[in-house]
């Protein structure tokens, strides 16, 4: 009755987003994680061994002893999942995009190629549409799709049930970025106790010019056509291990009422959550009254799947803008693996998982 | 030929910021420290028994023994200093003003009087020009000044010089503000500690309709006028010690160059600078080139008086704005007691303090 | 089948640790939560307004209308957790007890009368023999049972398993413990960001002269023979959340080789994990072979029941006693709370809880 | 009248600790900083661009633009202070030795080689007689002095007083030490934020088997007869920037009261206090009253040289030894750059620079 488990595998296992792959995947009611690869410095080492397990508690019993492969087509799967850095992502996820494989990547390479999409489910999972022009494009047999930016992800996601209502024109934000953003060893902590450091590279510049545009754009077809909001940004990190917060501040095309906003977010059921997805939370978006939250250690992991949600809070109207807020979300979790995640659950959910997810067919009533 | 020292007493000896004037006073060449006052509950105690010393090291050793009073008039100095809490503030302050003495508060209780001036000698020193029309209408032999809160005080210290060339109209400020900030006891390490808090009580509402407005207003010798720039800030605690770190971005009436304002910023000169008073940092603001700083850690002790001058960096366009900027600046020094300080001075060197400073008449050529 | 929940309340539900006791109550499977009480101040409100949630996410929807009850004896349940102070705990806990309540108490006022059990029960079981004692002196229809103080927990908890094989004679413990071990708003930010504090009042008396010699002495049918090994402890505050982490130096009667000492751990099965209590760690204690381990963010929710483990490591010889290691455990949750609920389950199980527990009755098979 | 400055110079004057030689040798009154030495990576680069300045303020103005030379003898210098890292000064500081130089280095690698001082001015002055044995054996024009571990440094200061008054036979000590310790970027910010590691790596070997041992050892006029007393050592990294926190427990050969020993520490005037060193701290350990100090954010600083001096308090009787106390000291000031520089002032006020410091020669009145 309830068909095989589709088997996917991890580039980059070893690393901090690496690891939240292995950890989200651990008893995924659809997916069986067969292949765990890395670099050819670990390759060929026993999971547990190259691993240095930085989520809390430990590398899970039963992949302790797994065998590292290289990043190299072959595995025995039909989705990649890659957390690979973005020098070594740009040529090996081609490799298995173009050997059949589908690449569920968190990594930026790919993030603004033209033919391939850059993907929340909530907001755009119409970009999918993309694959087969990528395809088409290529000449490749798989494919791949991306995730955005973890800042991104969650501003957009904030963003979207507003942006479909009322238009949203001009966006301000400031960032309190957690450290495990910059992954392991990352940020060192003489730099960051007791401090806070007022420059991330490039993040200002994909939040300013480059992702909400693309996801908020859209598929005509052929290729997206950006959405021309604008964007200014101030990237900051904290002393946070986990959870990025975000104070926000918007311009509608047509100014809402606050209490219009709030049922906005609150009615908010785009299609993961129609579709039930196994890592879609219950809401997608949670807003809370109280007048000092969200805050990260309170509420990274608020929500029904722990760690997808974006949640807002302290809507107010805005002295130069219509309104203000604060919006967090976690980085590692939605902001990274488990928005590939959710990615390859859309794919499947919608057939582009060919022969393979055949048997899934009838799963699911789409919207 | 050196005339003697003014004395000086402080109003909340114990507290956080009563501990930084105390500290500040150390060895100041104009003015001797004489009076401690403190609540009725540690009124009595000597100094070094009641205080919980937080800034480091110890109580220095010839206050240790020095009886706390209570803080009522009698103490033998001219100008008392006032670290009192907001609730106590309000009677006393006037109970010393109308006592002869000067009053020079910390305290956001007379802040926005219309007669009181709120006081930044780099920004405002003709304010003083308030001090006859509280006089008069008060029917006072002293008087009341205070100083600004510690997030606009490096807010406006760092638009000033800016705004007399350019005329600035838009401010935004998303603050990343220090514990210190909260004083003693304060917040609470649960709260703070792998988190960052979206919200302090009061503090927007501080920056955006009452100081900046107030302090960039012009004296018509009657009143002050009011600038009527348009401000919006998020503020926000984080886990840092000392240092309030605030990512702004500003419009102009007369757009400037990028190099037109960091010149505007390293040719600043105003008045506590030409007069070289001993707390005035020379220069009142520093901008670094470096790309991720200033930095609270590295920078809040810059300059040649440590935490007396406001740090900038990271100047650059701001596709909603003109320009967006990196600004710094210790809370507990130049954002409280060190701007009393300086305020006092300013005071002394303007021929404010009546009798007392009689044989200091001299000693200034101001500007 | 099932027999039904036996009904629990919380004494002081809206600090640190009643909120414990209400998160880990949350679908347990034997109790049910259907009181929550607390200070005369805060009696009469709404749980979701009295209570600053600490511990992440909400209070728990269903309990966010449920009006907070006064700490007088009345509500129908038949335990009673406490999570009051020591102040307060002293009267409020005999009162309840006389009125017939099984008070399973954290506070630390009860803990060495000599009528009242201090249990751990992995450690001491037989220790719940006191009741009967206790309720013959007082003439209580209730009673009072206690667990010890967080540090002492996981030191006794982890020591344990060697003194019944190898008799430990003298402990020298180094703590570093957490901030909720404080309680809220316990230790002020300013107090221990960039800083450690080596010393917490009252702690090293309860680990040299108290708790592990009345937790490890014999029940005699009549009182507690305390155990006579000596302990040297130095206690610190560190600037982590939870779990507390001990370096602890040691010397037996009978000196075991190092792997005797890991197998001892590793064969560690006493009566909870023998019986299956719902909240028993499987195993008790963990031992990690990685040189750097355990450590508090990464370790302190180690195990089967997330918090009720403890964890050991870097076992090695010791230059002045037989042998060193490091152990960790979760303060709020095995050190506090789920101490009390565990003892609570042993309880139950073994028949304490009289009619009310009757149905009950086959459902162990006791070792 | 005053002779002229003795040129020094820095190898590794880029990391960490080679940015605190050059902080602590601004404005020395003895020595003129003329040689910057660095790995050939960044030799002929601007100091100010090849530093990423750590310490907080920005590198000094005057050496902005020195060009780093490499670590070959050749700059025209008298001493080279040496922060390489262990692999580089093992050979390095040879090269430079018998080159003439004399090297007062921080690293580790000569340490312990039996014709090299490891020196502590206050507790082992007449240890530089090795000096003459070194140059004897190895045939070096000049030669290599050498100071503690951080650690120990603080460790060994403390006891010393007691040790030649009372003796020491056994020494408990378990570390909390400041991530600065590391060097940068050293331990990353996910390691250690909301976290404590028990374990640093060589750190109790060194302690409980080298350092403390040679330190309090004899010189015979060939070599060093070892200390035998037993050291037994638990180390462990906590989130705090500088200074080393330590919990010691100690036995004695004569057991002093309580009082003794506190006066031991009060009435300790070694020979950089009678020489009045520039940077030799009056006094040289500090005892505080109060009940919960030194603690590492309030004590670092603490004395005459800000940095130099040793911090104790807390002595109190310990059940399994004669006494425990808590200790504290900067590790990157007096347990590194300012340890050496400390001993480059013995050895010039002891004649041990040769002809360089021969117009040196009436300055001091020798113990």
């Amino acid at each position: 009755m309830c068909p095989e488990k589709v088997k996917v595998g991890v580039l980059g296992a070893t690393g901090a987003v690496g690891q939240r792959f292995v950890q989200l995947l651990q008893g995924h009611p659809w997916f069986e994680l067969t292949a765990l690869c890395s670099s050819e410095r670990t390759a060929g080492k026993r999971y547990g061994e190259a691993c240095n397990w930085l989520i809390g508690g430990a590398v899970p019993t039963h992949l302790r002893d797994v065998v590292l492969q290289e990043c190299v087509p072959g595995p025995e799967c039909d989705i990649m999942f890659s957390a690979l850095p973005g020098d070594q992502a740009t040529t090996i996820e081609k490799e298995f995009a173009a050997a059949g494989y589908a690449v569920c990547s968190n990594a930026s390479s790919h993030r603004y190629d033209p033919d391939i999409p850059l993907l929340i489910p909530e907001v755009n999972p119409e970009h999918m549409g993309l694959i087969d022009v990528q395809k088409r494009n290529r000449g490749w047999s798989g494919f791949i799709t991306t995730n955005p930016n973890c800042s991104t992800t969650h501003l957009v996601s904030a963003l979207h049930p507003l942006h479909v209502r009322f238009g949203i024109q001009k966006v301000f934000v400031a960032t309190m970025q957690a450290i495990s953003g910059a992954g392991y060893p990352g940020v060192a902590s003489m730099d960051i106790l007791d401090n806070v450091v007022p420059y991330i590279g490039g993040e200002e510049e994909k939040m300013e010019q480059k992702e909400p545009h693309k996801l908020l754009g859209k598929f005509n077809g052929a290729k997206i056509e950006y959405a021309n909001l604008v964007v200014s940004a101030h990237c900051n990190r904290v002393p946070v291990l986990d959870g990025h917060l975000e104070v926000v501040s918007i311009e509608f095309a047509q100014k809402p009422t606050q209490e219009e906003i709030i049922q906005a977010w609150r009615d908010y059921k785009p299609l993961p959550q129609q579709l039930e997805l196994p890592s879609a939370p219950q809401p997608a978006v949670i807003y809370l009254d109280e007048p000092n939250r969200p805050q990260p250690r309170l509420d990274r992991m608020a929500g029904t799947i722990p760690g997808m949600a974006t949640t807002a809070g302290r809507l107010r109207p805005d002295p130069l803008f219509d309104y203000k807020f604060v919006l967090l979300g976690h980085n590692t979790v939605r902001g990274a693996a488990g928005g590939s995640l959710l990615n390859a659950e859309l794919l499947l959910a919608h057939g582009y998982l060919g022969q393979v997810a055949a048997t899934w067919a009838g799963a699911f009533e789409l919207a």
